[in-house]
């Protein structure tokens, strides 16, 4: 099976009128669960799970006690995802190790599969929360403690039968990896852009999350004049251009004011409080650091000028993770082997790829989402394209596998 | 009764947590009408209404045929209402006629004291309902047909017991009236502003209410480059700026966006659609004109420039109306009589003098409202700007008296 036929299969689990919704631990994510492990069984691979439902499927390697090559992404989906986020990287793993086989390829390291659990939080309020747990970042036995969105916790959702562990896997211990490959698809325009198929990873952006309060004066929309008013929104739009601005001058940076309230929200009263999202991202964090700067500055002046109080609460805060050089280069050696371009890109999302990141060399692979749409259920990328990342996927676990111990 | 007293009774009719709920002919509406029915007929005026509940208290002119000089506001109130708005001019013009009848004064005009029916509009949606009826600006049958938000049509209320027309009343018909003033709290901050206790309206000014709708295109707040983004938000942000600026510069205008509505509004979202609400008024159509114009020309900019599209819908449009010279002039003199100052002052907010000012000489006297607050339980005035505001009428009476036919 290509991984065009093994994505069809995936999407039917969850779907519904406006996506697809296999949240962690439910039945549909069970059996996307379940089928991993059926394919991965009928390529003579060696499935494990461990404690929080990560799955692994294991190739094994030439040389005596390497420790594997990582190769995977995630099964989970927001609730109205696209059949793409995640589901391509993992069942492309799999096809990327069907390729080995076909072509009679051995490689030192052992080469697993793998399907990290809950990479996007939808259910239990943890991004990333397998991988994390995977590389210690988050202690497994809080983690089992957390409570999902309709009040079951983790360790109970593990433990049931319709959406929790698969029965009869072996339990996979330790943390041990040599490197981590991801293949994902962009979730952004820029490939698309440049008319271009495989892009490499630079960095995963690091990411400011805050929240801005603006606090004016209510009033008649009729009888207060200009010169008297301390208009909440008035203020927050300065703040939303200003951003706009600042992430411009920066370059290499996006912000985004996604989220916006106003009270008391009628057509006849002057806005008295608007809250807003402010969400900053860049790889090079002293970029976030100067908009964070500029916003400051423009949010004293405004504050001044107009009469209104402004707060701004940083409420999640996360750092670059670069991808690993040597692994970058090991990635453009195999696409340059199959004759085909590419680009250098960050990526402004999270992966689980953070995750591995911290403990082993990491790298990841893009393909184009087509009109840069990502969890919808419009996410697309085309065949070609997914076929042309497999294939570069494949190529890369030969080149990695050479450069790391 | 001082007109304090009266407030402090008219006050507890419909009280709740929130403020004050007297929607036009609901039961505590139906009592407010009978307390002023029962105040008039304890000072010996006649009291009378018509077919959409307006009340009427007359007291008799020397002069035979002269048409009535009326005299009001009305009694209901939004839905967190405040004590003053519309009350206070309803209970001052009875108390002005106290003030004759103890000053021995003799008009020549009739002096009829008025409520009229459901200025706010807040049951049935129409503003100024029963001043706009009896100056034949709205057909009455037609008017008879509109339905509540409870489902109930206006003739329905007007025929229940417990909030309809007030038993064994007169009717008055037709719509004689020989000039026509109102007494209201500004609504504004302008006079507290000023430090004084009275103001003279000169035109409650024309309003134009408009809806923009902004689409732009969606995408992931990390993975859309600044310069591939049509975020709605930011072109939304340049549109509220502009508005401001126009009416800054025009002068004597406001301009409002007091609803706004983001989405998708998600944190990580970058806003496709963004709806809002456009409200501009002055006293000066001209100025609105301009302001307009000058909205459609940023609207054109913003659209090329940002690649969104903007709709520009306008669904309401009132005139201005202006408050008769002679009328203002007599409101001068006798204010000056009393040795007080005044402003001259446009109202913003719309009033049941825009209906009889269609048909008859009409003038306005505004008191400070404390922070300028109103359609909020917080709503004051000072007990000596309410008396002031009685002796002002009072005196304004005898002066109008004089000047109309």
């Amino acid at each position: 099976m290509n991984v065009v036929e093994r994505l069809e299969a995936l999407r039917t689990l969850g779907a519904h009128e406006r996506g697809i919704d296999r949240a962690l631990l439910t039945p549909p994510e069970r059996r996307a669960r379940a089928l991993f492990a059926s394919w991965a069984r009928a390529s003579g691979l060696h499935v494990t799970q461990d404690g929080v439902s990560n799955l692994f499927a294991r190739r094994d390697g030439t040389r005596a006690n390497a420790q594997p090559i990582l190769v995977g992404s995630h099964l989970d989906t927001v609730p109205t995802g696209g059949a793409y986020d995640g589901a391509y990287g993992v069942a492309a793993a799999l096809c990327a190790l069907d390729v080995l086989d076909v072509r009679g390829v051995r490689t030192a390291h052992p080469i697993e599969a793998v399907a990290w659990a809950g990479e996007e939080g939808s259910r239990f309020p943890l991004g990333c929360l397998g991988s994390s747990v995977f590389a210690g970042l988050n202690d497994e036995r809080t983690v089992l403690e957390i409570v999902g969105d309709d009040g079951v916790t983790l360790a109970q959702a593990l433990a049931s039968p319709e959406g929790g562990l698969l029965e009869g896997l072996p339990m996979r211990t330790g943390r041990d990896v040599a490197a981590y490959l991801e293949l994902h698809v962009e979730q952004g325009p820029v490939l698309e852009d440049l008319g271009l198929s495989l892009g490499i990873v630079t960095a995963i952006a690091a990411q400011r999350r805050l929240r801005a309060t603006v606090t004016g004066r209510s009033g008649h929309a009729g009888t207060v004049p200009m010169a008297m008013r301390a208009d909440a929104l008035g203020a927050a739009s300065e703040l939303v251009l200003a951003l706009e601005r600042a992430a411009r001058e920066q370059g290499d940076a996006v912000a985004t004011v996604g989220r916006m309230l106003v009270e008391p929200n009628g057509t006849n009263v002057i806005p008295a409080h608007v809250v807003f999202s402010i969400d900053i991202r860049s790889p090079d964090e002293a970029k976030l650091d100067a908009i964070e700067a500029r916003l400051t500055e423009v949010i004293a002046r405004v504050r001044k000028g107009r009469g209104v109080e402004i707060e701004l609460e940083a409420f999640e805060r996360r750092s670059s993770t670069p991808m690993t050089p040597a692994l970058r280069d090991a990635i453009a050696r195999a696409i340059t082997t199959q004759c085909e371009a590419y680009a250098d890109v960050p990526s402004g999302a999270g992966h689980d790829a953070m995750s591995l990141g911290k403990i082993a060399p990491t790298a990841m692979i893009f393909v184009p989402s087509t009109g840069g749409q990502s969890h919808v259920s419009e996410e697309r990328t085309a065949d070609r394209d997914l076929l042309l990342g497999v294939e570069a996927l494949a190529n890369a676990i030969v080149e990695v596998d050479r450069v790391v111990d």
